[in-house]
């Protein structure tokens, strides 16, 4: 197949341009600059801009089979400073690229959505694709937004759609400048010999996946016929005060957070129950925390050198 | 209590004030155009100006304690010719409205949203506030991402929000011209002598409410201190057949209506269970659909001379 990734040289987008690859595909990547920590591949035609660019957009579609859209100009922390841009670059947006889509006879995406923030505070963990969403950053709110308007145009237009709703992705080529990415930020801190910073009193949980995983299931959700919402975690939590000790003997150093006051966005605890996709695509993660904090350590100590 | 009633000169916003001056409120009323069918009020102070004209929204948000927001720039059927546009009609101009209330410390709004597009194909009928959502319209979309902000702001700010999923509303002042509205629009083509159009074979069901009955309940959701979402219909469904006949009956006209192929952002059935207006706000639907059809006629037949 002929797939297109939009935001294919960030992070996730690297990984999953690595999967499809190596799953046969014809891999073309849309971002507005080329990867930050490796070379452009000879057979991966990167194609540059900005996603509010149309006519680009347009032409990086051509021939495509499935688009996988990975794009996103906000983050969850700094969406709600400005829910308009919000809405302008993520929904708008989207809506530009569905409807080129439709107009080019492109049937097939596979979306990344974000399953930390589309359901809110949870009524229970784990959580099902069947959980109310109240989701309480802009962010997830233009997430679920965007989710609705595939399934309304499924139901239109027979578009097929797979959503990610992706719970927290770690692993190598993880940007730590940015606002997102605690492992990341943390494993840079710790080489750099800075303190930690924990918003709150660490006992935040998540769900960390690995990013190789994820893109495993991404290969998948490309392949399926079903239009679906499928939760992409481990179905595991851990809190944050969890993850710096893990992160201790990992790096064999000892650490002492400083904890500062929690932020009213930060959902109090996220964990993805996530046997659908298991019994809906065969997916299971295979990389557990310990083994992908090392090939996490690994990668961020050399880069840190 | 004063109040902004935007949309206030609309067909359901002229009902929602009588109401409002009925329970004692001072009435303020943001619209584009005066109330099409009757002279102005003496004692509403009526500002007019465009959803998206910022300034003049904020003077008219000036010493308000609740908002009432009923104005949407986009209806169901032509809502998907461009979605674009009523995202930024609708979505992004509720946003800014909400920053505004947000900066005036207003703290209360009620929100008319739709019962009939935000559920989509509905698993059961009648169906409860938890249903998924699963809109096949763009209006529908819309209306569910600006619920979700608004529970959203209530989480962040405290904004306290009754958000109405209005069912079809029919009565007096109901336009005829437009898109919306088939009880009105059917009246109308009786009086004239022209046959009635039905799209599909007449056996969707739709959740008929006395635009009466709703103004009531936007009057109770104003004096609740509960963030809630509540259906408002009737409870009760029926198909447009069934419909036919009443307005046969109610007219005394024999009615052949002329069947067309259906449309695809129909939704086969909608009815609201309304258990929860009732329990939260001692709501219930007092017009039944005989006696709201003869309120209604009489009015089209006096207009039609």
């Amino acid at each position: 197949m002929k797939v297109l990734v939009l935001g294919g040289c960030g992070f996730i987008g690297s990984h999953l341009v690595d999967a499809l690859l190596g799953a046969g595909h014809i891999v073309r990547v849309y971002d507005r600059e080329p990867e930050r920590y490796r070379p452009p591949f000879k057979k991966v035609d990167y194609r540059f801009g900005d996603f509010s660019d149309t006519p680009r957009l347009a032409e990086a579609l051509e021939g495509v089979d499935i688009v996988y859209h990975l794009i996103s100009t906000t983050v969850p922390s700094t969406s709600n400073l400005d829910p308009v841009a919000d809405v302008n670059g993520n929904l708008v947006n989207t809506l530009k690229l569905l409807q080129l889509m439709h107009q080019k006879s492109i049937h097939k995406i596979v979306y990344l959505s974000s399953g930390g923030t589309v359901y809110g505070i949870p009524d229970v963990v784990p959580m099902t694709e069947n959980h109310p969403l109240r989701p309480i950053c802009s962010y997830g709110v233009v997430k679920a937004a965007i989710e609705n308007y595939l399934q309304m145009y499924s139901h239109l237009w027979g578009l097929q759609y797979v959503v990610l709703r992706a719970s927290n992705p770690y692993g190598e080529r993880q940007g730590h400048v940015g606002v997102q990415g605690v492992i990341a930020t943390f494993m840079r801190k710790i080489l750099a010999e800075e303190p930690i910073e924990i918003w709150g009193d660490g006992s935040i949980v998540r769900d960390f996946i690995y990013v190789g995983d994820l893109a495993a299931l991404g290969v998948l959700a490309g392949e399926t016929d079903a239009s679906v919402v499928l939760n992409a975690g481990s179905g595991v939590g851990q809190s944050i005060n969890q993850i710096v000790s893990l992160l201790s003997e990992v790096s064999g150093k000892q650490i002492q957070p400083v904890y500062k006051s929690g932020r009213g966005y930060d959902v109090p605890q996220v964990v993805l129950d996530i046997a659908l996709a298991t019994q809906t695509l065969g997916w299971k993660p295979s990389v557990g925390l310990a083994a992908g904090f090392e090939l996490t350590w690994e990668w961020q100590s050399l880069t840190h050198q």
